[in-house]
């Protein structure tokens, strides 16, 4: 189970990192993965459609209800845990992938840290990814994280991690 | 999404139960519900086993680790929250029907009726849930709640509880 | 630190429930004891109010914002996890009585049975507490539980409990 | 009620940023405020000693028992969450100061952009507060922060905040 992380639907979301994370969703589907994530929209729904384009399995894990789950989730998982469900979505996945994002995304990055999970950070996906990956803390107190420069380098480094996990 | 909720394994466990659940899922699966569980063992794994018998989806909201779902769950959930994912397994059901169990069952019932979600009690299954049937509380404060007394009275309880719900 | 769990106000709770709460949190706080609770009406309000006739300090574990807080709690910790917070009011306690109650208390109780939290029960007043006092599962799964008829044997129970375990 | 977030006990927390935790707990004491942190050591421990030396209430919000409160914590409210405990801690406090840190910090900095709660970030205290006082993150969403250069600007901002918003 591989995560995908980043930001919500907004303004300021680049159609670039849109398609990155259709990408992203639809080599992790190839690959046999399964998919999951915060179940809403923007990088998530952009993640679940690429994966269901190759049949994948996606998993939304969402804030409170149903309702929330974009179109291209097939098991919302409503947590009641409101924005608190970021790290049941941290937790369930084997491997972090974490590009552009805010806030929320910020939070299940030092979530991923501070569970050991494997986590790839997407460089030049813009947002907080690009932050940390230039952060001091990175540099000083990271573990088990990669950088990558696309998506195919992104899902590779996750299978690479997953392998090396189990 | 239809909860089970049940005991773990235990000594005190009886085989008529485990049919019982079993059934439950089997025939949750043949009407296309996708069963949502604590994803372990006992009344969970029996219900798993059915579900998967007719073909159906199965989902384990687990403790910690994905180590912990028994061999018939389809999409592992570990959502790091221990114990206290029973709040998780419930909120994501749309209606949760509650059989045998202990203190972990009856703490799922509580949620149930505190969150106002569909519960279907199976009489004469045994332990917390013939506890809950017979209680003050369940007379002077139940909302939303029936009594089976059979896994076809149950599965026809909870299908029609989703459709008057949604 | 010891947790008293009861009704929320509602039309049920009797004036003799609110009394012996009164009396319970009086006895706590003569006694040393810290009082949590989840900080809102009923039997938490009159809990408090006990408390602070003699000087007690009192805890309220609250659902979400500090305004929900009644006006004797003196340090209120606003959890943001809604009703929730349950788990934590029991977690933070050395011991548990429950007294009264509806499906919240229920839900506590189970947390308490669950994470091996001495439990004491005032069996006749009345609710959820009188229904587990007369289960099956307390008789076949209850651990580390006492019953009280009074306000008296309540928090002599629990300090026993306190020195027993510490 | 005021949360103090930064590192718990490591190599790196430096004696500078001791000093500085220890005269945030002491002005937010002298002040009247109620410190609440995570309860443990480091950051938290001295903020914990500077409020007690001023005769101040302090409150920590600890992973899971009580004994890993730090000496000056009086009221240890134990929540079963482990690490998860972040998002009470900051839910719980009216304003957030934030000084050097890492993951978990950031974990808390993060919640508190996402709660709307007000945020004091403490430039030059090292470890992830400066990484974020220089994010792209910060300029592009941050909401309701200020940044102070010293324990005294630090408590006035947080003060300044209470004002603002009760």
């Amino acid at each position: 189970m591989i995560a995908i992380c980043g930001s919500d639907d907004c303004e300021t979301l680049k159609t670039s990192s849109i398609m990155l994370a259709e990408e992203i969703g639809r080599l992790i589907a190839l690959r046999g993965g399964i998919l999951v994530c915060g179940g809403r929209g923007g990088i998530m729904r952009a993640a679940c459609k690429g994966a269901k384009a190759e049949g994948g399995l996606t998993v939304g894990i969402l804030p409170d209800t149903k309702d929330e789950a974009n179109e291209w989730v097939d098991v919302p998982v409503a947590t009641g845990l409101g924005i608190r469900r970021n790290m049941v979505v941290v937790n369930a996945a084997d491997v972090v992938i974490a590009l552009n994002g805010r806030w929320g995304t910020l939070n299940e990055i030092s979530f991923a840290q501070i569970f050991g999970k494997p986590l790839v950070l997407v460089r030049g996906s813009g947002g907080c990814v690009d932050d940390v990956v230039e952060s001091q803390t990175l540099a000083l107190c990271g573990t088990r994280y990669s950088v990558a420069e696309t998506a195919q380098e992104a899902v590779d480094q996750a299978f690479s991690w997953c392998k090396n996990t189990v």
